[in-house]
């Protein structure tokens, strides 16, 4: 392609309502255009990096087997009410009416209608297992859309629905799309894990999220050293401590006269945080608990809600804190309380030793306090908190928390869309059997805005070389004063195009520094600068998108250098 | 791809709803599934289809300069109420409100983003000109949706749209597009024609139709065998008649009791058709008109509407006639009315002698007539006729008719929209500009089920190459009951794979009936028959799938048959 037939438009000013690097990028790129809140046209130079994700997404999802179709976007009313979610889906769901005064929406996801087609499509078992995909575009009514193409309304995704007979082939097809996925994103060239999702609100059996990690992520992950576990922190879980440490220390009651924080208290006491006990009061179903975990540590609500009797519990009030301790909060405390309420530890502070805790007396903890000598031993231990940077995982490796931007997911949906619309097949033994589904998505147009956040500097973007527009850029300086130059820079980018590397001449006849800090921010990973000097020296002036300097090759070594990037 | 493997699901029922044969051989062959009136779903095969047509649309696209990007589904209403469409495109427009109760549009096509997102892009006349196109899923909310994909309500189309400073530009890139065009046709296989479309209504400065030929098409083409000159029959020319014959009859009054028709008349007389005239009697603005054409001839009602001062003529009632002709209708006639009423003269009529016309007396015809001596020459003559096929045509062809399926156009739009819409240029001397702009449809998914129209037959489909979902078939019989058979179907579905020839194996054990009905059913070019017998003899069994018969060929002859379509 050659730049002066192609339409650029970039900008050096970072627009004012773009809140996120991707958005202020893509802008300044030219890449997208906002039509309305949260609706974008995709230019020339942003479709084509759209179609480099389409493309990896499609080969692999053809690859794993799974058969390409594509589905209307408008989509009846009727089969949203068959689902039930028709009402359940809220806000989200753009309806519309057509002249026939029948109901409708514009699709923001497809299971109704795939459902629909399979009852309609599939007879027998023989047709299963199988996996229908497409790439589409969908409309999700967002209350609030921002982001640019990160949370926009109208958005192209992959998504996948498979059916099968029995759970094992639901949960084969499952791990053969998680590896799909991984093949997807390692492709795409970037950084990303795998994260266990919280499957119980969505009512699924298995569901993980594929995360493009970046700084600006909006949903911190754990993942361990050790292996390729990974979860939202919310639901991450360590390995359980070791034993108990030997008490050593007399029980004491010390004074806080203003402490009331752990860390307060530790920093007066001279201990770590880490010996120090916070304790929660929370009111669940069956009345007061107090939730025990470590001074360092949070509490985790979910997995607090996890707990046999705490599934609706809710903090307490201060009342009721006064009612059921005897004392105000900031000095609470398990010693002594065994039969007045009901104690719930984390495994890590049923794990300790000395450890400090208030006295339930205002301006008092107690210190060097011990299970079994000091306090029953605690009825109910759990894992009630969340993970920290540095904690042991469950697979020997270190737990890090680094910040993710879900661009995929894989999850189990079971039989609740088969069975609500009636969707049968028949087995071996010609018994009507509803098919398991599994279901996967990958925000095709998501993917380019993460990928941008993992991957910039000041200049602008840097892509990894499977999503660039182009993988080379070859610069001519000054093409109109010296045709030698253009010449051998037409001759470079066709000899580039018949080597199989995606080349693009920047023939546009700009002064060096705008046309380099044009293909900086767009974000080419390789610059060739075609000048009279390099010529009469024999050489390119060559650097890479990510190096610091350029290099001046000649024919063979620029060749050698790209060679990789065919 | 492995038909075992793909889920292919053909039926030999003719859906009782579809009235079209390639709405019955797409449902048939399991392409499209409705899902709702006007809405389906494309089926892995039908969407193979689908893709082969989008893939040579865009290379020639590509090839012709145009630029690819994507625009949103969902339009605001504000720029459509710029433009005063969002009341006069009328109901097909489907209108929809967001959570926030704004209004959008669901696109029926672009002119609107297009030129707002122009207006934002293009400063310059620098930056012209340019020609941005789509390939993107609209919706019209079709009063009657039907014919399966040919006239859905959501579609696949491609939309280009250029922009321009001067109308030669425009007109350079009109006819770059028209070539485009003329190859992408040409490229898919297809027998088509570019129509001149009638453009007055629309309100444009030239505009050209491209329709596929086939024998179910809903408008009726003319066309020469002298050039590519083709049009839409309301609009077709035909050649100016040649000199008028000498007088050689007397004029006469014949009686003609009953006879009210031409043909009836010409019958009783004896005289060819071509020698009557009908006199047609319509009220124009300035009063009664006598509209003359030869009584082999149809009156062409857009043709009169040319005619100065009848720009909104209607039929004239009985008691108009009678008023002014002093006849019922069935005997008038042009002779004695000069001065009376105003006559227009079809091109032909006026080069006739010795005719034969009503006498303005119930029961009575003259006959040879002939103008300047039974009646003053003709105050107007015009075409005001429609073409029939064996016409002469301008080009010294021959005029013949077919039927045309409308899959495309290219349109000069002029500065409507641009105007309209405040879109503007610098132009060379720094004055704002309004651009001229074309644009240009194909209607993907239409194209799927016109060329269907325009090959098929009793068995089914018969794909263009370039268009078919596989090239060849390799169909294996008795796969279970001999592994050698088998053995060999794979080797040569690797073999023609490798050689780039795009191919399908037929392992799903079907009987050879129903696998031969499968595949002639769904089109595929080339059936590669692979069984022990043929093993045996060290042949494979070739059939075309156009051709009466099969042949049995060895593995090079085979390849040297197929060699053509990789």
């Amino acid at each position: 392609m050659r730049l002066s037939q192609f339409h650029l438009h970039t900008s050096k000013e970072t627009p004012a309502d773009a809140e996120i690097v991707s958005h202020q990028l893509m802008l300044r790129a030219g890449m997208v255009r906002k039509l309305a809140a949260g609706i974008y046209t995709w230019s020339p130079l942003g479709l084509r990096v759209l179609r480099k994700v389409e493309a990896i997404v499609r080969e692999e999802m053809n690859a794993a087997g799974a058969i390409e179709l594509l589905m209307p976007s408008v989509q009846p009313k009727e089969l949203w009410e068959e689902s039930g979610r028709w009402q359940k889906f809220g806000g989200q769901l753009l309806k519309l009416r057509d002249r026939k005064d029948a109901w409708y929406c514009v699709g923001p996801t497809h299971e109704e209608v795939i459902t629909d087609l399979a009852r309609n499509e599939l007879a027998s078992y023989k047709q299963l297992p199988v996996n229908f995909y497409q790439i589409q575009t969908k409309f999700r009514d967002e209350i609030r859309p921002r982001f640019g193409v990160m949370r926009a309304r109208e958005f192209l995704m992959k998504d996948a629905y498979s059916f099968h007979l029995t759970d094992a082939d639901l949960d084969r097809e499952y791990r053969n799309m998680h590896a799909a996925y991984t093949r997807i994103f390692a492709r795409l060239g970037l950084k990303f894990r795998a994260v266990q999702a919280d499957s119980g609100a969505i009512g699924g059996d298995a569901s993980q999220e594929f995360h493009v990690l970046a700084d600006s992520g909006e949903d911190a992950i754990a993942f361990s050293t050790g292996s390729d576990y990974a979860a939202n922190v919310e639901t991450a879980v360590a390995a359980a401590p070791g034993p108990r440490a030997v008490a050593a220390e007399e029980l004491r009651k010390v004074e806080t006269p203003t402490q009331r924080t752990c860390e307060d208290v530790a920093a007066l006491l001279g201990i770590p945080l880490a010996r120090t006990v916070k304790s929660i009061a929370v009111m669940a179903d069956d009345g007061f608990v107090l939730a025990l975990v470590r001074g360092d540590h949070g509490v985790n609500e979910i997995k607090l809600a996890k707990v046999p009797g705490l599934a609706d519990y809710r903090m307490a009030t201060e009342a009721e804190i006064l009612a059921h301790m005897g004392s105000e909060p900031g000095f609470l405390g398990p010693v002594g309380m065994r039969g007045v309420v009901r104690v719930v530890a984390d495994r890590e502070v049923a794990a300790l030793a000395d450890f400090v805790v208030g006295a339930n007396e205002a301006g008092y903890h107690l210190a060097g306090v011990n299970w079994g000598r000091d306090l029953p031993e605690v009825e109910t231990v759990a894992d009630i908190r969340n993970v920290v940077a540095g904690d042991r995982a469950e697979d020997g490796g270190e737990i890090r928390i680094a910040r993710g931007i879900e661009v995929g997911h894989v999850f189990q949906l079971g039989r609740r869309y088969a069975e609500a619309m009636d969707c049968t097949v028949l087995d071996e033994t010609g018994k009507a059997a509803v098919p398991a589904m599994g279901c996967y998505g990958i925000g095709v147009s998501r993917v380019v805005a993460a990928a941008i956040e993992q991957n910039h500097d000041d200049a602008g973007i840097l892509w990894p070389e499977p999503m660039a527009p182009w993988q080379v850029a070859v610069c001519v300086i000054n093409p109109k004063q010296n045709p030698s130059v253009i010449e051998a820079a037409e001759a470079l980018y066709r000899e580039l195009q018949a080597a199989g590397i995606e080349t693009v001449l920047d023939d546009r006849g700009l002064r060096p520094g705008p046309m380099f800090a044009d293909i900086e921010l767009i974000g080419i990973p390789h610059r060739v600068v075609v000048s009279e000097r390099g010529l009469a020296a024999g050489t390119f002036e060559y650097r890479a998108r990510s190096a610091d300097a350029s290099e001046n090759l000649d024919r063979s070594a620029l060749f050698a250098r790209l060679h990789g990037n065919r």
